[in-house]
């Protein structure tokens, strides 16, 4: 043994388990008048936060919660959305946030594939939230969240929320976990076909894609950041614990409307938020519908489908500093960020909106992000055109999926993340996602990128939201159908538009087929291509 | 097992050790272009420090050198400092920065005790390097560094360092940690009595405490660092390895010259340095004699003795934001900051001063910041007046002491790491010291403490440096003895120094003896009380 090693365990005074809920903790002890979270005309200090939280786990500890327990929360962006991401945890159970959008039978599946002992849901969920206890085997203690923002319901469930956490003795010593692999959450994937899969999250991970967030963003300490990303999401990309860890304050906001969001900007005086491309352009739509800009500029991170270049634009004009990232709920969400260098503000907008849509470079709290041949594993060269698969390696993974040690062992296989997304790596090292496997479109044994019909579309002045899909042909195998939101005025014709992407790009890669109609969306705002996929091929 | 732990244990692919060189391999990754390292006209980009420190570390490894070999450096704060800092951890060796103000014997002690294999040396130290080798047993690989900025001398040992660089292959995968457990550098005490001991840090503190430095000090990504704090002292309280994470620029300088640093402050625009309480003092002197401020402000980082009010707020004045922090070679530096609250920005400037002068409160990534009886280890009340030792739980503590196991257990007994640091808990949990131990003058049975008198002392205009140690005295036990620099100017009188410390604090506390003259300091600039203790007492 190394004279480096002799007598030099871990030991309990030096190594303590990576967990976010130590910056609940800290903030409440050194910032504990700060406001913590405010909603509507209320608001609450980080010392009430923590103890609201503590009670919370002690509480759920009193009826019996153990560790690794599964706590299940329907609820909207509101403050028990919060207070859940510490109070939840600290019990030393694991905290399944459910996606709001989902019918019933998906979430009577997550409640039994979780083994949901606990189920706290919001007011305005209360039917699904019924449908879906009758249909589930399981039998999770009920919570009924109440808000007087809205006109009061009848109570159902065991127990109110808020009787909930008057049960619980604040001052009762928290669970802390054994292990930083221990499970803080899980997150039931989006999947478009069949059962969703549980993500399962641990303490380590969560804590490191809570202090890249800051370090990647150039967070300083004390943001305001307004809630236009939904908590159910990969926990709210770990923000509520990245908040915490600055000491910044939660503004909580029942639902996301671009109104509402641009008078907080202003009555709260919001720094950041997040959310997916579809907010950018409602908040830019809303600005420019204004005819004014934010009252100060606002930084915003986005993930997901690449903003095209003319939203990016737009977004700019009005106020908003985009930042992209690219993440999945494997990764903690982002944990790939498009690292800005100062010399591409020299660029022409069109150039810097190019750079801009890259998904880019790791976290710096991830390890490794590469692009590699599905099949050999390896390493596409850095080109810009060679598509490969973007794989991981890196602290900011997941466990594994609950109860699904197969998909766990194929996710994971050949000691990376596969991720299912295609992309390019580019000389400069930043990777660019040219298309989920299932969304490029092959016509003439060409390939198409979807995305990069779409940034097409989205330049044209008509358009306000555009998705192009496969559609079968006898002919060309496949060929690009694009279905097209506009924007008021003068509609123009289904020629004008093939017209315009001919001009600009490769004609091969024009849509044959042009759709005009509000687009299928999911609850994060994601366009749901799976829903366009299956009208384009009902076309035949 | 829980079915959060069925299949889902640590892979390659979600598991990587946590070590600050994964930030170098990031930043050379995504800002390749980007200037690194900054020394007079001479500049490196973060791939050309890349490139460097891994042939390096290829050179090192191809001359022997193995995991946990040590690996010694007597270097000022140039460039080779910074590349070391990486260049040896990616050899698998630990890195052991020698103070250079230390004597041949000492360091041929460190050399011994730390069995270093090699020792690369600045040609200005060529002299004690020799004679400590003579002195050694330990025979290391002697490595010259040359500097042409300097006069030319006769190379000595057995290479120089660019001769050695040119030895590696810096396309050779470098040694990364089995373990975040592992060694990465061993940092010697500068003990005032005995032998020094030798602290040993592992990756995982080194990473997280270099990612805390940017947390907490609110550091965006690319700052210009200028090096005004010994890179021997707690690897330069982890900076290589924060300005690595946040892309940064490291702006060397051989010595720290006041006027030095002002014109390098305007001519690269430095935004961030580190430095003891003396270097404050130094630079805001010579902004007044300059009868200018700083070109533009600059954050600066200070640790240590608290700096006295008076000081503090000349600081500002000149241009200075000073953030203080606390911290001893056990934790990395400073693992402790005054988090400062905005609402203290409207308090008058003294009572601001006095805020800013106590240490503060946990890291976010360091967990627990406590003041314990040291022999109960009950926490003491948090009254801002019972005294206690300051005790530290959590991620960013060393993992020993070389060699020293009962050392290392008696640092670590009952759980928590003893600073021997004396201090009050405030009501607001911000902890302030009172004194080392041996610090603290006990007068009539009173407890006096030097840090309070040394307060006042800098508050009168004629002084500019102040220390007070205990003078033994037949009828008091102890009394207060002051030791004095005086400002260019008109020399005050031993009694109107008194006068002046009676008008403004306790009479027993007023010191009962001053001396004038030049105060004995360390290679940190910080004020040898042992010295000054022996000349106290030699004076019964």
């Amino acid at each position: 043994m190394s004279k480096y090693d002799v007598d030099m365990g871990r030991r309990s005074a030096n190594h303590v388990p990576l967990s976010p809920l130590s910056f609940l903790q800290r903030t409440a002890s050194v910032y504990p008048e700060r406001c913590a979270i405010r909603y509507g005309k209320k608001e609450w200090t980080w010392a009430e936060t923590h103890v609201r939280c503590r009670a919370l786990a002690d509480a759920l500890r009193r009826r019996g919660v153990e560790k690794n327990d599964t706590v299940a929360v329907l609820c909207h962006n509101t403050p028990p959305a919060v207070e859940v991401s510490f109070g939840v945890p600290m019990a030393g159970a694991v905290l399944n946030m459910i996606n709001t959008r989902l019918d019933a039978e998906i979430v009577a599946f997550i409640l039994d594939h979780g083994e949901a002992r606990f189920f706290l849901v919001d007011q305005s969920f209360a039917e699904v939230a019924t449908t879906a206890l009758e249909i589930a085997e399981a039998s999770p203690t009920v919570v009924f969240i109440e808000d007087d923002v809205l006109e009061p319901i009848e109570s159902f469930g065991e127990i109110t929320y808020e009787e909930l956490i008057a049960e619980g003795d604040s001052s009762a010593e928290w669970t802390r976990p054994e292990e930083e692999w221990d499970a803080i959450s899980l997150n039931y994937t989006s999947g478009t076909t069949g059962n969703p899969k549980g993500v399962v999250y641990h303490h380590r991970g969560a804590y490191l894609n809570a202090v890249s967030n800051a370090l990647d963003w150039s967070l300083p300490q004390g943001p305001i950041y307004l809630w236009t990303l939904p908590l159910f999401h990969c926990n709210g990309w770990c923000f509520p614990w990245t908040i915490a860890a600055v000491a910044g304050t939660n503004v909580c906001v029942r639902g996301v409307d671009a109104g509402v969001i641009i008078d907080l900007i202003g009555r709260e005086g919001v720094t950041h938020m997040c959310g997916a491309p579809i907010v950018i352009n409602m908040v830019t739509t809303e600005a420019e519908k204004r005819g004014e800009t934010l009252p100060h500029r606002v930084a915003m991170m986005t993930a997901g489908a690449a903003p095209p270049a003319a939203v990016l634009a737009r977004a700019g004009r009005v106020g908003l500093d985009i930042t992209h990232t690219y993440g999945l709920t494997e990764c903690y969400g982002p944990n790939t960020i498009c690292a800005w260098h100062p010399a591409w503000d020299e660029l022409p907008p069109e150039e810097q909106a190019r750079m801009k849509a890259r998904q880019g470079v790791a976290y710096t709290l991830q390890e490794e992000l590469t692009v590699r041949d599905p099949d050999t594993l390896e390493l596409v060269p850095a080109d810009g055109e060679t598509i490969g698969e973007i794989m991981m390696r890196g602290n900011v993974l997941m466990k594994g999926y609950l109860k699904n040690p197969d998909t766990t062992a194929e996710a994971f296989g050949g000691g990376y993340f596969h991720t299912g997304d295609l992309a390019v790596m580019h000389p400069d090292g930043y990777v660019e996602i040219k298309d989920r496997s299932k969304d490029i479109i092959i016509s003439g044994g060409e390939n198409i990128s979807s995305i990069e019909v779409e940034s097409v579309l989205y330049c044209h002045p008509a358009v306000s939201a555009a998705a192009v899909v496969a559609r079968p042909d006898d002919h060309w195998g496949e060929t690009p159908c694009a279905f097209l939101e506009l924007r008021e005025g003068p509609e123009p014709t289904v020629q004008e538009i093939i017209d315009f992407c001919r001009d600009n790009m490769a004609h091969f890669k024009a849509p044959k087929t042009v759709v005009f109609g509000e687009l299928p969306k999911t609850s994060t705002g994601k366009i749901q291509k799976f829903v366009l996929r299956e009208r384009a091929r009902a076309m035949e």
